[in-house]
């Protein structure tokens, strides 16, 4: 319904790799770039992992260049972002190892994938109800119309591997429904990370891992801090945008 | 069947009020000052509330010598420890204002005391199993024996009027299952902070407070360090023990 016109490329700062992003849709944002980066130390030579509701690809491509995977899947239900992921995916010359599925998280079934990933990661919709972001397409990114977090433990459980490992990033108020789902999904929570803007104020967001038919015992890791006081960027902040946490 | 030889009668630091316990039993220690000085600021003039496995009765001490509570009510199961409380309120002349109650947190129903709180704290025992502490006193008063912490969660819910506020001390690695049991009983998890020896080490304590019949919502606080690098306590947890926090 709309040209090529709000396209843009967006260097990711690694290795050279690109993304094709929609001015006028929903952008990747910080919380990618967070669990794409607590992800990481858990990607090994060979894995294979996959991306619920995966937008325009983020994730699996910061992992296709900073990690040895050997298979990403991105699953979206959105055609339009889907057919970003895809190009990019093709623009950095990863075709052979990044493939978009097209479909429901709630169908999750339909796709031959069960007990298959040793990862699974997601970045969902955060919001519950009240006001909608702009745009159909934001709305379906930023809130749980299409599926809710419940759907997508599911679906990770479905998708692990027995002690394969489940990560995400979600808003830091909504952590008792995040355990909580998890638990009742068969992935205990075993490592998590709360995100403060700044250090003296509430968490913003938290970052989870959730292993499939662990025994409970959480760590609860140091904070991340992303703002100094002055407002710059705390130096772990910027040692993942520099790439260096991850090279 | 051991007599009163181990006894000894420390200075809580507020107002001259001291505490009688037993050296050779459960002693309180730093997180019974810390919940105490969470639940504070809930506490007003006339207020009535309980603390589930008081032991010798630390948290209700504490909070009558900070508050203008009208009645503090401590329930032990274990009668040395309940019989230690009772002389406390006494040595410190608060025998009309706190009153110990012996009995079960399993049968709090034996207690005509439903919907009657407007708090709710506990200190309950963290361990759920492994290696036992030494002496029985010990061992009830820090394993899951005589009730886990979903009985605890039961119990709160039974005591609290609508919309009254339940505060908790706890392990962090048990934040899965506290939240949980929390929720099923009732209790909406709304405000939440990590307590870390030093910054940049994991979480060993959570303070957790939950609004009967609240709406999701938990507010995740900035955490608090206990000691500075070099091994003194940190400013806040001076103040605490100072007093100053709740003066």
């Amino acid at each position: 319904k709309r040209g090529r016109v709000a396209e843009r490329i967006d260097d990711l700062l690694c290795r050279g790799f690109r993304i094709i992003q929609d001015s006028e849709g929903f952008c990747f944002g910080m919380d990618a770039v967070l669990l794409a980066n607590y992800a990481l130390p858990a990607v090994r030579e060979g894995s294979q992992l996959l991306d619920l509701g995966t937008g325009t690809g983020v994730i699996p491509l910061l992992l296709s260049a900073k990690t040895k995977a050997r298979r990403l899947y991105g699953l979206e239900i959105q055609k339009s972002a889907a057919d970003l992921a895809e190009r990019s995916a093709a623009l950095n010359g990863q075709e052979g190892r990044i493939q978009i599925l097209r479909g429901d998280i709630r169908r999750i079934r339909d796709f031959p994938l069960s007990s298959r990933m040793d990862l699974v990661l997601s970045n969902p919709p955060y919001l519950k109800s009240g006001i909608r972001s702009k745009g159909e397409g934001r709305q379906i990114a930023r809130h749980e119309i299409l599926c809710s977090f419940r759907d997508v433990a599911v679906a990770a459980s479905y998708l692990l591997k027995a002690s394969g490992r489940f990560f995400l990033v979600h808003r830091a108020e909504r952590l008792t429904d995040i355990v909580s789902d998890l638990r009742e999904s068969g992935l205990e929570p075993k490592r998590l990370r709360m995100v403060h803007s700044r250090a003296g104020r509430e968490a913003k967001l938290l970052l989870l891992e959730a292993v499939k038919g662990g025994r409970p015992q959480l760590h609860v890791e140091p904070p991340l801090i992303v703002y100094e006081e002055g407002g710059v960027y705390t130096e772990e902040l910027l040692s993942l945008y520099r790439g260096e946490a991850y090279l």
